[in-house]
């Protein structure tokens, strides 16, 4: 096992990989830009190096920056938590050329997944049923309407750089296709430097329901589990659980071998998520493997008692997978919130402010995982969450109640801050959402519906 | 089930009671003495009412307020909460008679095992296996020390109304017993207003391990495993786990039949623990029955995954016990540390103070349960629990490592206040503690063997 750590993130995710660092006995180093000199997480960790200034370009992402910071402290590995460089094959090649242990895939098996389009070819080849698609890059307008009139409509344009909900755009009716691909593609090319699209049907009222998975260097892979993350906003997801509700122990089962069998076609060591669309005949269709923590793996520990970082330091030492199926059977339901510093009420902009009341809940079967305090100050440049509350409970019911109580017991207060709390309880009290019957287009439902997200 | 409880209790188990209410759709109803006026509880339940000023005399410990309070708010249902009137045979009288429901055994039940010797008695008649004593109540200095030669030393001296810890002391010569009779029929008298004793033989290295258990009205009931809380200071717990480390399969399940038999014995029912002194041998003899929820019950209901609030309201509510076996069964180890203001090193005198800097931990499988905010102020009238730590694990090693890291995490500060964080980092550190193999004489030995509590 490694023996020093270095944190490639910031936030809540920073100091829940430390956590675990300090538990299984292994240093950790955190690294921090100016804007987040005085985290959580540098008080945590053992060491802290300062590896430059806001915005996450001079800093998190600056991939020369984080080998230097590795080479002062003398880790042996690093962690790149999710977001910034966690799925970079660049950024993963650096560290094999320096010795140092990425802990995720293999950069050759980052590059594949990374590639949207790539990937969807390698899974096809694994045989996982694809939605219908443009089978590659859509390298033009007039390609692109083609595509769309074949498929017939909606469609999602999507960047082939993209994942994690970002640089995608859906297009419902022809007029406005041209208009979609050419925005998909400028933003694209400024969130990636990289304009490519793809095209694929798109499915109304679909589901989004992923697999976790855990393959170790030995041929041994493992899926702990699915989670519905349907409740998005501008697909960006807020409100995840496990396991999916309502869904049959066949379509389970089939999708966790889909899971299971793409991320050993695929090479990847690690954990991994497998994501995919569900229609309402649970129909799944594969959307995109996330080769890295996910932000709500928190409720498959819950239901699983595995530790999921633990298992990922384990499996980049070259450990074998010694969890089997009996090792994560799950127990009961979870459900996780993201509490965002964000107005609902104007387009989920973030609200950056001082955390003058910061008052989270606590007690039983309730995980808190925040790296805020009170008086932290959220700054403008990173993303807006400050805290993930993931309740237990014995069934679904149990969970969404218990959550429900959690988020009564939240205060957060300052000048200019917004928290999405109110709309965060107004998901739990939609009867499509408490019957386990809600779509991904929940909160665009609920939100055209009142005409507010309070 | 109910439709309002009044809680009549405060602090970290008050909040703890109002969740699970919360969570079942239960109103709640807190209480306040003036000293608490502005606490975590009266926020967060949906009515709160004043019921007198401290110390706990005039307002916790007042049967006539408290009845009060329940009948100007209409509420159907007490929930004691522990310490307080959660064992008081007379003020559940009272409730019988005003109809309201006591969330503990009926008062007849409590009376019987609120007499530390009738509780003997009624054990033995039921089998269970007892440590040689005065059977009964020692009336006289003289037969106090008869009893003794009898027993052979050390002995220990136990107030008939005492238990939690309270109420006792240990004479280790026959010089000293004398002394050591008077003394507890003097604190027992101040404590209980009833200076009665009795006399047991005292079993030095011996192990505290108690067995939790469940009973409703219909002649169903169930343990839920074992809980060691052996690491005491003054006879007050400050570190519990489950399972007990190291005891075998046959033992656990002798004590468990035990006590289930024992709470069958005393037609109890409710959520109750049967305490027991383990010996090298794992012979094991009855203590005590706590009749009430215990401060540590959360270890248990993180390996079972039971609300143990829920059940007891469940079980007050006269409905059956629906949990079997298969639903209890434990998964990993959890292991709780008490967080208290208090001077280690100043024979664990309480430091009550301004908290100005308050601050705990959260993550992976790590649960707290505390009343405590930033700015709040703890009172020199009530118990200097802060808050409870727990965690879980895979194994003892793992919740113990997490504990570890958990406890790395707390900031507290204050003026003049000083919380026993060093001291519990000590008990995990310790060689025998973490090879299981420690008894109740583990602190006072930490202590002797370093001359500090630091």
């Amino acid at each position: 096992m490694f023996t020093k750590v270095l944190i490639a993130n910031r936030g809540e995710i920073a100091l829940r990989v430390a956590r675990t660092c300090r538990e299984l006995g292994i240093a950790t180093v955190a690294v921090y830009s100016t804007a987040d000199r005085d985290s959580t997480v540098t008080a945590f960790a053992d060491e802290s190096v300062h590896i430059g200034p806001p915005p996450a370009g001079r800093s998190y992402l600056s991939a020369p920056a984080l080998v230097e910071a590795v080479r002062r402290t003398g880790a042996d590995a690093v962690h790149p938590g999710y977001g910034f460089l966690s799925e970079d094959p660049d950024f993963a090649e650096v560290c094999a050329e320096e010795g140092i242990v990425f802990v995720g895939p293999d950069w050759p098996v980052l590059e594949r997944l990374g590639d949207k389009a790539s990937a969807r070819e390698l899974m096809l080849s694994a045989g996982l049923p694809l939605l219908p698609g443009s089978g590659g890059v859509c390298a033009t307008e007039a390609e692109c309407l083609r595509t769309a009139a074949r498929l017939g409509l909606p469609v999602i344009v999507k960047a082939v750089a993209g994942g994690g909900g970002r640089g995608m755009a859906i297009a419902r009716d022809e007029a406005s296709l041209p208009a979609v691909y050419r925005e998909t593609r400028a933003t694209a090319q400024s969130l990636y430097g990289d304009g490519r699209v793809y095209v694929e049907r798109y499915l109304d009222g679909a589901r989004h329901v992923e697999i976790q998975v855990l393959a170790d260097r030995h041929g041994n892979a493992l899926a702990l589990g699915d989670r519905d993350c349907s409740v998005q906003r501008r697909h960006q997801k807020l409100v995840e659980e496990t396991p999916a509700p309502g869904l049959s122990p066949a379509t389970r089962e089939a999708m966790a071998l889909a899971a299971v069998h793409g991320v050993r076609t695929a090479g990847l060591v690690g954990a991994a998520t497998v994501e995919f669309l569900v229609d309402s005949d649970e129909n799944f269709y594969f959307l995109e493997v996330n080769a890295r923590l996910q932000v709500e793996h928190p409720v498959t520990e819950m239901v699983t008692g595995v530790d999921i970082v633990e298992q990922q330091l384990r499996l980049a030492a070259g450990e074998p997978l010694t969890l089997g199926e009996q090792d994560v059977r799950g127990r009961g339901a979870a459900v996780e919130c993201r509490l965002n510093a964000e107005d609902p009420d104007r387009d989920f902009r973030a609200t950056p402010g001082t955390l003058e009341v910061f008052h989270l809940p606590g007690g039983p079967f309730t995980r808190v995982d925040t790296h805020c305090v009170p008086g932290a100050t959220i700054s403008p440049y990173y993303d807006p969450l400050l805290a993930k509350i993931v309740t237990w409970g014995v069934d679904r019911r149990a969970a969404l109640r218990r959550m429900d109580r959690a988020l009564a017991e939240v205060r957060i207060e300052g000048p200019g801050v917004s928290v999405n709390t109110a709309l965060l309880r107004r998901v739990l009290a939609d009867p499509d959402f408490a019957a386990g019957t809600y779509s991904t287009a929940l909160l665009t439902e609920m939100l055209t519906a009142s005409g507010s997200a309070r």
